[in-house]
């Protein structure tokens, strides 16, 4: 997953802490469903399969730890975790190729949970155009441009094909767009104000192959 | 992408190590094929979004880096990670569920480029099963402990409902697999000699919108 700089952005976290922050989230999430209330740092850290180390380096960034005896209470490390990554604030989201990837991401991702909107999704397959796919319309590609300016729309999921992949990058940099999850296995030529973050799911399954030890 | 603790496997690269080098690794055969030879750690740390003092250290665990002047040959640097992460050992994966979201994985992840083999994609419905997806047709699920001893499987990636989740582990694991791609939501309960590798795609998009500062 890797990303490319951006100059406009000043996050006060680092990358591989905002990684682990938003994993560490959904572990939470789960963990509090189960009935539990307290966690300790070496649980967590079981969990998540790193070290309580580096788990307490981690919860000592934030402002409110919920820190209590020998662990953190999870309903106020969840609270923390979201102030701090700012799922509060409302970013609004684009699919852009709804082929099988592009509609499985926009019917189950729970964007809503963590305070993002699905304002639309693209193609260019006139087959496609107007199917109804999670709640919306998928609309014609050639008017993501003015989708993004009106609707406010700082990222893009990027599930179009190979030879599509930079031409419809163009068009997201045109509109201004902050971010670019890309699902392609294009490299993507953008200035560096536009993130990139590439999501090669071959990837995945290089790593665990690796750490099976077959 | 948090994962558990294995107690059969030593591999000698620790997992984050692992995977900077899988990502290094699809950046420079992209690299490649563009048409240069060589690449600094500096170049491959713009591109990979970290430092060039962490990709020298990475490349330093390598036994053949391909060092030259002030740079490294991308050809014998990409023949190293490749060899280093065992992609010529030849890995047997399976997918069960076979929606969207599995159906997607089955068509575009290239195993084949990468030492993997897809031997099985399974789903429960009758309306799925027998249709050929990625030249393969689609099986029961109930011969689904079956297929993985005798086909030698490894890998499985989980892309059912959240309600099958953990019953579908549950047949991985009696059938010894040996690690779980889990594209689901549910937080599964496994043994500690299977490796669990969380997928939740909302993750990405949680820290690629902290990092575009909405």
């Amino acid at each position: 997953m890797s990303k490319k700089k951006c100059s406009f952005s000043k996050p006060s976290l680092a990358w591989p802490t905002v990684q682990r922050l938003s994993e560490y989230l959904l572990i939470l999430e789960h963990y509090i469903n189960t009935g539990n209330e307290v966690i300790s740092s070496s649980e967590l850290a079981d969990i998540y399969g790193n070290t309580a180390s580096q788990v307490r380096q981690d919860i000592f960034r934030l402002q409110n730890t919920g820190r209590m005896g020998h662990g953190y209470s999870v309903k106020t490390l969840v609270n923390t975790i979201r102030r701090t990554l700012g799922l509060e604030t409302g970013t609004n989201v684009i699919i852009v190729g709804c082929g099988k990837l592009g509609s499985a991401i926009a019917e189950h991702v729970p964007f809503n949970s963590y305070g993002m909107s699905l304002k639309g999704i693209f193609d260019k397959d006139p087959d496609i155009i107007g199917n109804r796919v999670s709640g919306l319309k998928v609309e014609n590609v050639q008017f993501l441009t003015k989708a993004i300016k009106n609707r406010a729309v700082s990222l893009a999921a990027l599930c179009v094909t190979h030879s599509s992949a930079q031409e419809v990058a163009d068009m997201l940099v045109s509109a201004k767009i902050r971010g670019i999850l890309n699902y392609t296995r294009k490299h993507l030529k953008v200035p560096s104000c536009v993130i990139v973050q590439d999501l090669q799911i071959i990837c995945s399954f290089i790593q665990l192959a690796y750490v099976c030890g077959n």
